[in-house]
């Protein structure tokens, strides 16, 4: 079995809201020198294949339902 | 500056309805040999402070607000 980790975030540019509504939130709480926030996603996969398949099947994943390419990265990491 | 990456994801034994729909989808899309998919978020934090200030400030901004500690684990990352 493979354990992997796809992150998918903004990509440079894009407008994230919910960023900054969160970096509103921490300075309401007090929190001091926040330059920037942004938000994006984590999808923990397990995997029947070997790690080598899973890796380009994820990419695959990716291209078709995880991420909006348009406006997103992804990163595929293989944990175990 | 410091940029650092918080993952924020469920514990273990915490539904997930989100992971299984998403499990759902990519087997409707014909992807095969998927075990498991759990979701998570990840917040990219830029903050003004030196790497070491960051680290504990981080930790506690996600006790505070960026994570529901009940249900969620986070993990704090310096990038840089």
């Amino acid at each position: 079995m493979t354990k992997a980790r796809v992150t998918v975030t903004l990509k440079n540019g894009v407008l994230d809201p919910q960023g900054k509504a969160i970096e509103g939130g921490l300075a309401s709480l007090g929190f001091d020198g926040i330059e920037s926030v942004r938000q994006g996603k984590v999808f923990d996969v397990e995997l029947s294949g070997s790690a080598k398949d899973a890796e380009s099947q994820l990419a695959d994943m990716c291209e078709k339902l995880l991420a909006n390419t348009v406006i997103e990265d992804y990163a595929v990491e293989i944990l175990e």
